[in-house]
Parts: C-alpha cells; structure tokens; sequence
C-alpha cells in the first residue's frame, strides 16, 4: 500500500520511480522576484507582491530562447531540478533538462511560484496571499486579501520574465492549472508566445466551476476555519475541512486502475460492515495522505486558488474570442482517463483552436492515474514536445 | 434557469416533461409493510422494521408475473403511477403502466423503499433507519442503529415479495443504487430471478467506496451533527453539512451539457471577480437545490444508506465469484456519460457475467444529463426491455 504523502510528494516520487533519466540530476536555485505593487484585474492594489522562481539554462542575447513552465494547482516552481544533490526531482524533471524534451542545453527555462500558491508552511515555496501580512496592517490578509484572477498569475510571471531580460517565450507549458495559465498567457501575450502546451487541462465552464466549488467546500464547514480569520496564536487552523478538500482533489486527480490496490482491502482493526464509523482501505489511505497534505498548505490559499481558477479568462467574453487572437502553435495533451479534465472537453477546446485557425496538434498522456498522467507520465512525449519545439 | 428543486423533485419533473406518455397515469396506493424481526448481515437484530411499498397490476395465480423495481439512493417507492390524481409521476412512469415497457396489465410491478432510506421528513416514504425509534430506549437510535449492507435491502424485499405471494420475478431492475440491488437480487436468489436489469451501475470498487465516503464527508464537518446526536428538542440537524453532501451528488450525477446553461452566467449582485464570497451562477443553483434537498432528507441516513453501497456484494470474495451462481439473464443500461458509474466500469461489469457465462446484452442510455439519464430517459429502450421480458 501506497504511504503517507501529499500530493507534490507523490508526484514527485511517482516522477522518480517511473521515468529515472539517465543523465545526471541539476541542482537548481530557488530564488525570489520582488515584484513589488500589483494591481489585480480586480482593481486592489498589494503593496509588495514577492514570488519565489528557479531556472536552468541561458538566456541567449536575444532573449528569445526562454520557455515558460507553469505549475499545477498544489504545485510550486520546482518542474524541474533538485533544490539540494539528494532531493526530490521537480514533476517534470523527465522532459526538463540537459538533452531532454526541452533541452536546458538549448532553452532558458523559468517556473515560478503562483500567487495564492497553497503550500505557504513549505519553506521553498514563496508566494504572496491570504497568509501574507498586510503591510497596512501589520497582520496577515487572510480573506480581505483581494481576489486573484488567472490572468494574474500571468501578469505577475511578465514582470518576472521582464526582469529576467525575456523578450519572447519559446513555449509556455505546463499541467492542470499550469495548463490553463499558459492558455491564458496565449490569449494575453499573443505575439511574446510563440508556442503553447495545456497537459491535463481545457476551458474552465460552468461544469468546471461547479467541480472547484466542490473542492473548497469542506474547508468553510469546518469551525476553526472562522471565515479565514485562523492565523495567530492559540488559534487552530481548520485542518478537518482542509483535509477533506484535499481527499476531493486527490480522488478527483486519479483513475479507477490506481485504486484496485484498495479493493476488498479493510485496514487492521477496521470492520464496516459492523461498526459505521469503520474505514475501508482506500477511504484510509485518503484520511492519512489528505491530513499529511492539510498539514503542509493554507486553507484560505486553497480557496484563493479556487477562485484563480474559476475566474480563467475572465477578461474575454467567451473562450473562441479569447482564442482568435491568441498565439498559434499548440500541443494539446489530455489524458483519456482524466476525471478532472474530461477527454470531451478537451476535444471541444481543440476544435475552438481550429476554427480560430491555429495550428493544433494533439497528443495523449497515458498511464493509470488519471488526471495525474499530465504531472507523472510524460517522458514517452518526449519526441512530440521536441517536434513543436522544432516548428 | 432552473429552479429550486431537490433531486427526487427534478427527477420527477424531467420524467415528466421530457417523456410524458399519452396513456392515463394511474393512481397508486402507498402501504406499509411491517417486516417484523429483521436480522441483518452484520449480526444485529431490529425488532419492529417496517418499509413502505407500491404496487400495479395483478399477481398471477402461479405468482410468477412479478417485477420488482428498486429504487436509486435518494429516491423511494415511487417508481411508477401518482400516489394522488394530480401528484407528480413515479421517476420510471414512462417505461411502468398499462401499455408501456414493464405493461401493468401482463405484469405485477412492485416497488419498496429501502431500509435507511434518507427521505426521512418525506410522508410517502416509510423506513426503518437511524432516524426511528429503538424500541429498548425510546428514543431514535442515531449512529447507534446497525450497519446495514446492500443485501439487507435485499432481504427485506424478499420478506415483502413473499407476504404478497410472489413466487418468481420475472424482472428485477433498478437505476444506479437500484441497479445495484438488482445484481445483489440477481447474486442472492438466482433461480428467483429470471430477468435482471441494472440502469446506470455497476461494481462498488474501492474507487466508488472512496467517491461514496467524499459525498458523505460533509455531514461529519457539520458541528451540528454531534456524532448523530442531532434529533429532538432545540437541537439543530446539521444542514449545512447534508446540503454540501447534496451538492456533491447533484453535479456528480449530472453531465457538461447540462451545466452549459450557467456558463459565463452570475447570479444578481454577486461580483465573484471582485469578492471572494460572491458566487458564480452554478454554485448558486447548486447551493439552493442542495438546500432544499437537504430540508427534506435525514443525514445519519444519508451516512447509512452510503455505507450500505459500499457493501455491495459484501457477502462474495469478489465480483466474478458473486456472478458464478447468479440469475441468467441480463439488460445492462450504462449511461455513456455518467461520471458516476464511468463507462468503463459498466464493460468490466459486463464482461464478468459473459465470462460467467451470463446472456447478457447491453443497451445504452442517452441525454444529456450524465448519469440522471438512466433515471429521466428511458423511455426510448422501450422496445429493449419489452425484447428482455420476451426472452
């Protein structure tokens, strides 16, 4: 049975065990952009806007061989690298790097931490969010922080590439919501993108908003949450409720194959069919792997988050018009088996890129994990990432 | 938009509208059956269980001529007929009646509400549940109430099918928790059961036990629910918390399409974009029908009547064990775009009873309401299923 770990720290192992490069691990920097005032698409000023970054590669003079990688909704800015010799590879450490699909020996690759990013306890990770103190104040945000829209999380990684001397991406990628981060960027700087891959994602609609809302829900049942106001001492923060929006999003991210390790399986001790607060196995290793997960994030990030995702092209009246003038070359990876991103969705996103009239393609990322074939599984489209490099 | 219903409501209304048959609805009656003494599989006794019941159409002087109809999780006895002239139609009224699919005047058609059934405040539903008295104490038995297991629904029925003088059904069907009766049915009394037809189900693997225990997952965050200690005086049953777990159900068991009506859609005065409170227009539909559904529904039922799912088959070592012996022939109804009972699971299902070799044949359900389909929709297999009882 699988241990107790959160979701990045699966992620991250399930990266490791399946697709081991032969080459040699680069360590990389996390360092931090200052990014000082940022206005939202909602029109709140935050005074000192910080997140935090890593790269590897070179810029070329220029500035055009970056590529952008955007992470997944309990990400943070490790796609790629190790932060220290022995530990844990970035998700996408099997199509990042020296002579891999995006070739560091070639690109200048950037990732970035997230607004609102969720995992505000992890000391690599540095955000600015509801957890953050309000310099007017002296305390943190928590929910008088302003909302954050998708396209801000955009606006601010402009400043961060700007900074860097960027002046065009060579392709901007990533899964789930660093999927719908890079489809944005495409709507938002058509002529800086010159090449987009959304893994594990497609419009956010109705259907999508009603899911992330879902996702949230437990966190403002719980009574500690105290409608955000949980940070400071003698207060408990609402782990209950967080853990079981993480068991949602945990569920929600795999696929009926992964889960038959659980089948007809009754933890020690447990008898359901006799004692109603007994656990079966899977319900188990959910509790033990959503706490481990509450433990390391923020709850009132967890909902920022939500609503980032919720508000994904929030500036456009509807998805085809945000496309007419987005960037034109796509690669667009579903995983078949996704429960998040159903593979229909993902279908009807393709066909609003067609007629808008980009130049499409389309490759599937296989495995048994579901949605989390976008985070784990894409060393075998290693050929497909360096064709739409080479276009 | 549409509005304020619960699901037994909406399932009723979409019955109605979408399928409206030209004959007269018929009247049924609503009778209480008192079960007695009732031993369940896990080893307790329940001395005075009742549950409630309906029927059309006569029994046959061999007693051979009966189907059973059993019904899905938040639903009761009314599958077929008005329990007044002018009441809403049962949710399978376009395929039960004089003339139509199951034709009440060749067969007798019974239906019951299940043990644990959440309809609790409901005056047409009669169970015997967490929410009864316990006749050692005299007072209701909350979480103190034995585990029941899907077979326990069964045993009832066949108490309630052998007190009218049933001999042998002819059918047995069900959509969703009622599919599932009808293959514990099909798996506890084969030379019974001639004919089994499951709508929109399939196995409870330890995914769906882990999908059951997020629906449920509310109502244990819910302060109000006091371990289940919510009934009598100046206590407060835990709303918010059953609404949560209504929400969750209520967009599992739809579909995309259906949401497409809420797309890019906000509810009056509400500015999600600019306060984090404020709400897109699907979660306010969400919340209301939640809501409203929740004030007509008991959580510690909601909390059993999960568990009972997730014993699917508990009695069998596993699915192809159970089918072995079970009943012969089949119809097996999947809705392709039920997000519940995934496509997938169906053909594995399937491909259990042909291996068991079961006669099987599969007829699919559409709409464009996900898995609702196999409870609003069936009236196009009409001929399927008069093909089935032909058999």
């Amino acid at each position: 049975m699988i241990g107790r770990r959160g979701l990045l720290a699966t992620a991250g192992v399930l990266a490791a065990a399946y697709a081991m490069p032969a080459a040699a691990q680069e360590v990389v920097e996390k360092r931090v952009f200052e990014a000082g005032a940022f206005q939202t698409r909602g029109g709140a000023t935050i005074k000192n806007t910080r997140i935090g970054y890593q790269t590897m590669g070179r810029l070329n003079a220029a500035g055009d061989n970056a590529v952008l990688i955007c992470h997944f909704f309990s990400g943070n800015s490790q796609a790629f690298g190790r932060l220290s010799a022995n530990g844990p590879a970035g998700y996408w450490d099997a199509i990042i790097g020296p002579g891999k699909a995006i070739d560091t020996d070639h690109y200048f690759v950037v990732s970035a931490d997230t607004l609102v990013n969720v995992n505000v306890p992890d000391a690599n990770t540095v955000t600015t969010g509801p957890a953050s103190i309000n310099p007017d104040t002296g305390r943190p945000w928590g929910m008088s922080f302003p909302v954050i829209a998708m396209r801000d999380f955009v606006e601010v990684q402009k400043k961060l590439l700007d900074s860097l001397g960027v002046k065009r991406l060579a392709l901007v990628a990533g899964p789930s919501n660093g999927g719908l981060q890079s489809i944005e960027w495409a709507a938002a700087y058509p002529d800086f993108v010159q090449r987009v891959m959304p893994v594990i994602s497609a419009e956010i609609d109705a259907w999508m908003q009603g899911w992330l809302d879902i996702w949230e829900a437990p966190i403002r049942l719980d009574p500690n949450w105290r409608e955000g106001d949980y940070y400071g001492q003698g207060r408990e923060p609402p782990l209950r409720g967080l853990a079981e929006a993480w068991k949602i999003v945990t569920l929600h991210a795999r696929d009926r194959p992964w889960a038959r390790q659980f089948d007809r399986k009754l933890p020690e001790g447990q008898d359901p069919a006799r004692r109603i607060g007994d656990r079966f196995a899977i319900e188990k290793w959910l509790d033990d792997a959503a706490l481990a997960r509450a433990r390391t994030s923020d709850a009132n990030s967890f909902l920022y988050m939500v609503r980032a995702n919720q508000l994904f092209l929030n500036d456009y009246p509807d998805l085809s018009t945000a496309m007419q003038g987005a960037a034109r070359r796509w690669l667009v990876v579903p995983a078949p088996t996704d429960r998040v991103f159903l593979l229909e969705g993902v279908r009807e996103f393709v066909d609003v890129l067609q007629k808008a009239g980009k130049q499409v393609e389309v490759a599937e990322v296989g495995g048994t994990l579901g949605h989390l074939n976008g985070v784990v599984g894409m060393a075998p489209l290693t050929e497909r990432i360096r064709g739409l490099l080479a276009q």
